[in-house]
C-alpha cells in the first residue's frame, strides 16, 4: 500500500517541523513526527531539539499519550534502533500500538539503523521514501558526515575583485563590507565548528565567534578549532572565554594534516567544519579533497597588491584549473550606506580534485 | 511659455529615434527630432544616422517639406550653429520657418553650438531642458568626451575569483564563459576604439575585433589601437585585415604616456576607448586618473597562480583601497552548456583618483 494524500500532507508538515529554526541540534539530525488517526486527522506532532532531548517520535508520542494507538507514524527519518541518549524509537513506537509508519530517509547511521527491520518484525507496516530527496537535502551536511565518517567542509574566503585577501601591509579590515560580513555569521551558525590556521591566529587573532547583526556573540557557539603544530600565544583572543557564552571551548589540534584533523573531529561527534584561513591551510585542504563547498565573497575594489586569497594549488595552465560546479550566485547588497554590493558565489567540488603535483607545462 | 503635453510625447518619441540600434555614429551624437503642427499632429520624424549623414532635424525637414511651416520642432539636442559635413540645423529651421523649438540638451561642443541664439534672434521660440537627464544619458559617453575634450575610458578586465587573468604558464583562454565574452563584443560595438598594450599584442596576439555570437567579425569595426614603444611584429593579427570587413585600420600609438594616447586619439575625433590590456597598461591610466568607467568579469574557478589581473597601484594598507562606485552587477548565465555563471561588475571612478606614490605602511 503507497503513501494516503493525508500522509503526504503530514510529511511535509513532518519536514517543517524539522526545519524549526533555532533548534540547537548538534550532532544530531533535524527530524519531524506527524502521528496520524486512522481517519486521517492529526493526533499529535513532535521534532527533534537537540542531543540529549527527545527523539521527534517520542515528542510526538508523549503529547499523544493513549491516543497513539492504531495510529500512523509519519517520520522525515527513520526511527533509531539503538540506545543512545535516549531509547530507541522503533521499540517506543511498537510499544505505543502505532498500526504504521511511513518515513522519507532510511539511517545513513549504522550505529542508529535497523528500526525498519524492528518494526517489521514487530508487525508495523513500514513504508519508506515518501518525500525522500527533500528529507536528505533538509540533513544534507549530517546525512554526508555520517555516510563519509568525516565532517563536511565548507571553505569560506573573502576576495577583492582582484583576488585579494589583505592588503601589502597584512590589514584586511575590511575586505568584504557589512552584509557579507553578517551572511558569514548566518554560515558559521548553521556550522558545529569553525577552523582555522595558526598562521591566521598569530597575524589576524580573530575572535572566532558567531555574533548577531548587533555583534553579539550568539548564546550558543560552534566549537573554535585551531590546527598547526606552532604553539599558540595564550593571549591570542581565540582563546579567551567569549562574554554572555557559558560554553566557548576552543581545541588546537596539533597537525599539519587535514585527514588527521578532521579524524580528530569526528571523533568529537562534528558534523560540519566552516574554514575560514588562511590560504596555506585552505590550500592543504582542497590539495586532499577535503573541501565539500566553497562560499566566496568577492568584495567590487581593487588593491592591486597584497596577499593573494587563494595560495598556490599546483595548477600551471589554464586547462588544469580548478572548476567546482556553481549552486548558487547571490548579490549581497549593502545593509549599511556608503557600501558596495559583494557578490557571493557557493560553488561545489564534484569529482575534479586539485592536482597534487605537477611538473612545469 | 513651458512645453505642452504633446512636446512631451514628441520628446519621447525623440529620444526613441535617436537611439534607433545598429546606427553607426561615430564621432557624433545620437539626435531624434519630431515636427509638430500647431495642433499637435506629428508633421514629421527624423533622426541622425552617423557622420556624413543628415543632423535629425534635416532628416525631419526634409521629410515635412512645406509642412514644416509653422511647425514646432521637438528635438533632443540643441541645433548645430556651424557648417560641418553638413550645413548648420539652425538656419535650416528658420529657413523652413519652424516657429518653435523645443530641445533637450544643449550642445556641449563650443564649435556646434550658438544654435539657440541663432534661432532666437531669428525669431523663433526656443525652450531647453525638456527631458534633459534622460537625452543626456543617451549620450553619455560622447557628452564626456566633448566636455573633457578626450576619449572616454572603459576599462575591462576579466579575472577568476582568485584575482587572474592567465595560468602561470600565459594560458589565459578562456578565463570568461562564453556569455562574458559575448557581452564584452557586445560592450566593444558601443566603442568606437579599442586599445592593448605592446606587451598583449606579442604575449596574447589578439585579433581585436567585434564579433557577433557566431563569431562573425561585424562590418564596420572599432579602430584598433596598440599603445606603447617596442616595434610590433608585422605577422600580429591586430595588423592583418579582417576578413568581410572594408575597414579595420590598426594604429600604432607609440608612447607610454596615456595623456598623450588620448590626446592623439581625441584629435582623430575618438570618443570611447575600451582598454582591454594589459594590466601594465590598466595601471598606467589608473594612475593617471584616466579611467572612467570599469567593467569587470569575475569568472568562478580558481588557478591559485599565475598572472595578476590588476597590476601593483601603489597600494599598501586596506583603508588606501581604490574603491569607484558600482553601478550594475549582473549575473550572466551561461549560454553554452556546462559552463558556469560569471558575474560583471560595472564600476565608476568618482573623485577619488588612485594614489601614485605612496611610501611602505
Amino acid at each position: 500500500m503507497s503513501s494516503t494524500g493525508h500522509e503526504q500532507h503530514a510529511m511535509r508538515r513532518a519536514l517543517e517541523l524539522a526545519a524549526t529554526p533555532g533548534v540547537p541540534l548538534h550532532p544530531n539530525p533535524r527530524v519531524g513526527c506527524v502521528l496520524l488517526a486512522p481517519d486521517g486527522t492529526v493526533v499529535a506532532e513532535g521534532h527533534h531539539r537537540g542531543a540529549g532531548t527527545p527523539h521527534a517520535e517520542a515528542d510526538a508520542l508523549a503529547r499523544a499519550g493513549g491516543a497513539a494507538r492504531g495510529s500512523t507514524a509519519v517520520v522525515t527519518l527513520e526511527p533509531c534502533d539503538h540506545t543512545g541518549r535516549t531509547g530507541p524509537c522503533s521499540r517506543a513506537l511498537v510499544e505505543a500500538g502505532v498500526r504504521r509508519v511511513v518515513l522519507a530517509q532510511r539511517d545513513p547511521n549504522p550505529l542508529a539503523a535497523g528500526g525498519v527491520a524492528t518494526l517489521r518484525a514487530a508487525g508495523v507496516e513500514v513504508e519508506t521514501g515518501l518525500l525522500e530527496a527533500e528529507a536528505r537535502e533538509l540533513n544534507r551536511v549530517w546525512s554526508f558526515a555520517v555516510e563519509r565518517g568525516r565532517p563536511f567542509v565548507t571553505w569560506k574566503l573573502a576576495t577583492t575583485i582582484d583576488g585579494r585577501s589583505a592588503a601589502a601591509d597584512g590589514t584586511s579590515r575590511w575586505v568584504s563590507g557589512t552584509a557579507s560580513r553578517r551572511d558569514t555569521h548566518r554560515l558559521r551558525a548553521l556550522a558545529d565548528t569553525m577552523l582555522v590556521g595558526t598562521g591566521t591566529v598569530a597575524v589576524d587573532d580573530p575572535l572566532l565567534t558567531v555574533r548577531d547583526a548587533e555583534d553579539r556573540p550568539l548564546p550558543r557557539q560552534p566549537l573554535r578549532v585551531v590546527m598547526g603544530e606552532r604553539d599558540l600565544d595564550p593571549r591570542r583572543r581565540v582563546l579567551q572565554p567569549v562574554e554572555g557564552v557559558l560554553d566557548a571551548p576552543t581545541l588546537h589540534l596539533r597537525t599539519r594534516d587535514p585527514r588527521e584533523a578532521l579524524a580528530a573531529l569526528a571523533a568529537r561527534e562534528r558534523r560540519h567544519v566552516f574554514l575560514e584561513g588562511g590560504p596555506t591551510l585552505a590550500a592543504a585542504f582542497l590539495a586532499a579533497g577535503l573541501v565539500d563547498e566553497v562560499v566566496a565573497y568577492v568584495a567590487p575594489f581593487f588593491l592591486g597588491a597584497g596577499h593573494a586569497a587563494v595560495a598556490d594549488l599546483g595548477i600551471r595552465t589554464i586547462s588544469d584549473a580548478w572548476r567546482p560546479q556553481v549552486t548558487d550566485v547571490t548579490v549581497l547588497e549593502p545593509v549599511v550606506a556608503g557600501e558596495q554590493p559583494d557578490v557571493r558565489f557557493t560553488l561545489v567540488p564534484h569529482a575534479q580534485p586539485i592536482p597534487t603535483t605537477r611538473g612545469d607545462a
